[in-house]
């Protein structure tokens, strides 16, 4: 490789102008360590994703798409708990140096950098089979931190935004669906639509305002990146308790209750993936300040269940019990489809 | 993949312990987000390295040498910094589930974790080309942090242990290194010699306790991974400044000096890399005090140098200027050797 890895950084990264400076950031990229600080009440929240190309994506996928959508689930994550934002650090491994591909990549993760002002502090940059990982850093107030754990029977589950339509996004992309093969759309989507449907998979919205601003009246919460089953399952087994959900509350888009059947929309919506709205917990006295808080931040939050002290997820449809797939629990397999 | 994500992690790592409490940890694996919270005046450093199969180790290495490999490269950043350990977060991308092969590698990982108090916190297991992203997360004054931009000139360049051992470790290995084809032993090294260059590259030592006793007498620092001269030309470039070593001073191991010719050792310790030892610069006043702290601590703590007002990097041997190889600078061609 003919470029060192210093000039490959510095030339389509830092001058793209993703190692803005911040509050917090004491010290970014160039050093052997970054340094943050926080204020003193504020702990730092961390999560880490990794995305390898033919696994995760396409080895030949668009980099800047690649790149938001790495930066965005990641952001989720900090989102999920309630963070804000503070610089993430991204290890790229690239099977040979291409300029080009690194800079288009850069300018990808350009645009949610700065509308959450999260620069680039560290990382890595080798070579080997193209894969990313990305690790994000926030801050959160522990006392308002969104715990998996802290859930409490006889309160609401609600999600924010509308359900599968990743799963619905990823079918026209042509890559084939873990859903099964039998998951097809009923009616072909308009460009307007599959636009819509592809932008809810490759560019989902990290719910950060949201997040930050109901915290002090939800009990719990989680993204939804495996779809809601499997999400919310780890609520209620970290918490201890179950749930029961009433699957005509879950909140499809117009293009989803169109394009699929409602057998494959509730399909898509329970064990699709990869929507990144949050799934929350909250006591039903809370609902209307949550609720005040989403329409502040125009975002959709829809009460569709409600938490039990047994333990068990029971699914509701007209008043009457349904089996659920097993298929949502298995995150790996979901990931590795 | 039959074992789902979660069963895997939980059998490898969590249940060999690596996932332990310590103070500063507020919550670990198993959330959205681990929670971190440091004492007031502290700052977090946090550093991310890659380790890929076929690049930085053959894909059949033994995998518990990988993973203590894996954390000790990333331990001696935070040591470059004088941070004290905290926790970290790892990336492991499979090609397929291997129990067996993790649990060799959550084992290799635990001594240093538990030596170095820096449990696991975090991270994403995938499927795909086996590499090992690592993010190390430590505590640090940050009036005391070594950094690379605070060298000042007219000052000392000093080392611990002794440098070029590992280069010849990776010879063992039959590894071919990039320091060229003639790079060879001059002497065969015996068992215990062969023992002792090869636990030097695949067992560095980070030198944490060094770091954190002597910074309060220490200008600036980094670790040696690329070779003395690219990673010293790192703090003179940052720093501003220039330097000019004696290559008569260069602490050698006695297995180096024997089975090395005096060419070869120099060109080992000058552009070999892989050592992880420390290179500081401080005031000529302060060395007596490092001088204590390093025996305090039993690392030996060499003066090779001293740092100049003029930008570059000089090399003199009895006097005489001596023309430095580029090679060392060149991060990325080593890396990929």
């Amino acid at each position: 490789m003919a470029t060192s890895e210093f000039d490959l950084i510095k030339r389509c990264f830092l001058d793209q102008g993703l190692g803005f400076s911040r509050s917090g950031i004491e010290l970014g990229i160039g050093d052997d360590c970054a340094l943050l600080r926080s204020p003193n009440n504020l702990s730092l929240a961390l999560s880490m994703d990794t995305l390898v190309a033919g696994i995760h994506f396409p080895a030949d996928a668009n980099p800047a798409q690649i790149a938001h959508r790495a930066l965005a689930v990641n952001l989720s994550d900090l989102a999920a708990m309630a963070a804000q934002p503070l610089g993430f650090t991204l290890a790229l491994t690239l099977p040979h140096s291409d300029v080009d591909w690194v800079e288009q990549f850069a300018q990808g993760l350009l645009p949610l950098a700065q509308e959450f002002n999260c620069p680039l502090i560290g990382g890595d940059t080798t070579r080997g089979p193209l894969a990313i990982t990305l690790q994000v850093h926030g801050e959160v107030d522990p006392r308002l931190a969104l715990r998996r754990d802290a859930a409490l029977s006889e309160q609401l589950v609600c999600v924010t935004g509308t359900l599968g339509d990743a799963a619905a996004g990823l079918l026209i992309t042509g890559a084939s669906s873990h859903l099964g093969a039998g998951f097809a759309f009923a009616q072909q989507p308009t460009q307007a639509e599959s636009d819509f449907l592809l932008s809810r998979y490759f560019a989902p919205r990290p719910q950060i305002a949201f997040a930050r601003a109901a915290a002090p009246h939800l009990r719990a919460g989680i993204d939804i990146s495996d779809g809601l089953l499997g999400d919310l399952g780890h609520v209620l087994a970290a918490s201890g308790i179950g749930a029961r959900l009433d699957l005509e509350s879950i909140p499809f888009s117009a293009a989803s209750r169109r394009c699929l059947s409602r057998e494959h929309a509730e399909q898509a919506a329970l064990a699709g993936g990869d929507d990144y709205e949050l799934c929350v917990v909250l006591a039903p006295e809370a609902l209307a300040k949550a609720q005040t808080v989403a329409k502040s931040v125009g975002v959709q939050l829809t009460v569709i269940g409600s938490t039990l002290q047994h333990p068990g997820l029971e699914l509701v449809r007209g008043g009457e019990s349904v089996k659920a797939s097993a298929e949502a629990y298995q995150h790996f397999a979901v990931e590795a489809s």
